[in-house]
């Protein structure tokens, strides 16, 4: 062992996650040193006001000067938990060109400015690591980039965002509607009092970019996701999926796509409430827990599940990835960079294809049941099953198609909103997990 | 990218798994060539038998010569998948010995020499990667070694060998005894002909000592394994579980215990049936799959889901092991060496702290429950629920204790079997996964 070696780090932001690193990176000391082959000190961190209490860190580590961390030159290695796109992505960007190493745990920024920063890594010939950026605690990443390397990754869903997993979990085992659940979370902190990163799944097109990326060897920023909330998802759509023998997340899903009469392939990344089996892996993954499901050309199926957020279980992420990056250092080497060689084209939305249940309400009525299967057959959607369920005047048709383009789909939808015979359509979800 | 180099793969051994390598690294070829930084050509196979056939491998490449591929000095990676110790192990060496960086699936090879092999590829600064040899296709050992390197980890639970796991599914959802569901494991290519490796567990103990030495940083061999094979699971054992909420599981268990009245720490490490909720993660992976549950200070738990065993997926994890030492060899950088700098002590199975469910069968008189339970109460060992099913004139007792050790219930089932009520000590099985 060479701990006689010390690496100076600073950390830029201390909030939840960051006052963790830092307790954590004194309390187990010896053994990071052991496990990097230098002895790891915190010596500087910038926040944003120096009168917030931090219990347990030297007040002596505070500074508001952020500049003053990126371009210490004694510093090694530079962990940033600030968050937000600005400053974090200029500081970001200075330490890199300043030659230290970088460790981040910034989602929106990797799926805004991705390629550049690895670009800007490959420059500095500097580790721009980023484990906890997605799934929290769950290794996701490093697997994907590393262990899957000599496989062919064939789609990724996953159960990335904690706040919609708890709400829909609630849904699914109380009967609550979203509003409800929806406060059941926020009192007990897993959703914020502004819930719409969560809820509306800005967060999990972040973190889908990423492991599309990581997946497809492919440049995929945010604006490259199809993105729905749940926010749409009714107590109703819950108890029907379940009496149908399925479960609903929300579900990121990167997919490769072949493309008729060539060679080609390309990528489709979406984000939206989904249904899945219950005897599907994902299925049992239950409130706040994230989990990430891999199919592999070779490996098969694969799932990946833990913690997707919290202090403690991003902090694991944040330490192993500055252990790994420590390790380079004293070694003189670099981990693996990023590959974009694949250079997939993302298709648009149209071209996905899944299966789909739709929900409508409609008359009670001779004849009604034909005009709606005609409608699905006109635009080449095949229905599986059919289920109707009366409601006095009125009945409710539940239709469960086989797979069909997501374009066909949408004009199936719209012209079975334009018939007479059709009062609504109540909900129309994505189906995944069946198999062929 | 850097593509115009070349690195020579050697493979020792060409099975079930090694052909899928060598059709997948032609088939790949451009894709690992884009993400190794390097053409990776395989140039030699060494086979016991010239004769078999091996379609869609070049019959030029194959030797009866062994020796020829470690000590050819163009050769740069080799890959051995002949398993078995001798001659294996010198064959590694002496290939590291000679510069090359080494691929391995070989656990037995592991399990039993990994501190020397570990400590030869030190020496001689080449690669030995592993993956492959625990779980097939799960990435595992490297999130171990490398993502979760800045926690603590408490505990692996893991189902890891697939055989046994296809035959403790089949009795539990088919009510079949052992000895029919052994047999549709064999008709089914899960079991071999002679079974004993997997079902007296050898297999899982030599993944066992793998794992524990991973996530302990301590050099953990199979002899200090504890061993018991699933022979003796009934099918009464398995409907008495599920009566009770329970699922029968071979788990390879390596967990840290505290030494009382002292900082230090021990570890042990088993493998046995073991009965844990139908909830826990684990309880739900069915068939031939296998899965590893990782309780972490920081991260919390985790799991690790997949395929554990089939020639194309062993494949996935040897080609992205194989993948990774060609890129450490283009960047002249090595992997993460193993580390067993904690050396842990490893205790006795006696130390051992876990619940227990005890199926006795009594006569049915006044007074056998107040004799059983003070042999429990005389052992300290506490009861959580008895259970008596009544069977004419005998009756069954099914105990389920809180936490004891290992030595404490030992005693306890001596004793109990020498009390003039009780019969027979049906089945003792330890119970895990419960909260506390």
């Amino acid at each position: 062992m060479k701990t006689a070696r010390k690496l100076r780090v600073g950390m830029l932001g201390c909030g939840v996650v960051g006052s963790e690193v830092a307790r954590l990176l004194i309390a187990n000391q010896d053994d990071l040193a052991a496990r990097s082959g230098a002895g790891l000190e915190m010596v500087k961190i910038s926040v944003r006001n120096l009168q917030t209490p931090r219990p347990g860190i030297d007040p002596e580590l505070f500074t508001t000067d952020s500049d003053s961390i990126v371009d210490d030159p004694t510093i090694d290695l530079v962990i940033e938990v600030m968050g937000g796109i600005e400053p974090a992505h200029q500081l970001i960007l200075r330490a890199m060109k300043n030659g230290k190493a970088v460790v981040t745990a910034n989602k929106a920024l990797l799926a805004k400015f991705g390629a550049e920063l690895f670009h800007a890594s490959d420059e500095a010939d500097v580790d721009l690591y980023y484990e906890a950026a997605v799934a929290g605690a769950i290794p996701i990443l490093r697997p994907l980039a590393e262990s899957l390397v000599g496989d062919h990754v064939e789609r990724v869903m996953g159960i990335i965002n904690g706040t919609t997993n708890y709400i829909l979990t609630k849904m699914y085992e109380t009967g609550a509607t979203f509003e409800n659940a929806l406060k059941e979370a926020q009192a007990l902190g897993y959703a914020e009092a502004d819930p719409t990163a969560d809820i509306e799944s800005f967060d999990a097109v972040a973190k889908a970019a990423i492991l599309a990326g990581l997946a497809f060897h492919t440049q995929v920023t945010d604006e490259d996701v199809y993105r729905e909330g749940i926010t749409k998802v009714s107590a109703d759509d819950v108890s029907v999926a379940s009496e149908m023998g399925f479960v609903i997340k929300l579900l990121a899903i990167a997919e490769a796509n072949e493309v008729h009469g060539s060679d080609e392939e390309t990528i489709t990344v979406r984000v939206h409430p989904t249904l899945i089996p219950k005897t599907h892996p994902l299925a049992s993954v239950r409130e706040a827990f994230n989990a990430v499901f891999v199919q592999c050309e070779s490996a098969g199926e694969l799932m990946f599940y833990g913690r997707g957020a919290g202090g403690t279980p991003t902090a694991s992420a944040i330490l192993g990835d500055l252990v790994a990056v420590a390790r380079n250092r004293i070694e003189g080497s670099l981990g693996p960079t990023e590959t974009d060689y694949a250079d997939l084209d993302i298709a648009p939305m149209g071209v996905t294809k899944t299966r789909y249940l739709i929900r409508l309400e409609v008359l009670d009525v001779p004849g009604v049941l034909a005009s709606v299967a005609a409608t699905f057959a006109k635009n080449d959607v095949s229905i599986l099953t059919v289920r109707q369920d009366g409601r006095g005047a009125d009945a409710e048709l539940i239709v469960l198609t086989h797979i069909a383009t997501e374009s066909s789909l949408s004009s199936t939808v719209k012209q079975l909103a334009d018939l007479d015979s059709v009062k609504d359509v109540l909900s129309v979800i994505r189906v995944e997990g069946l198999s062929s």
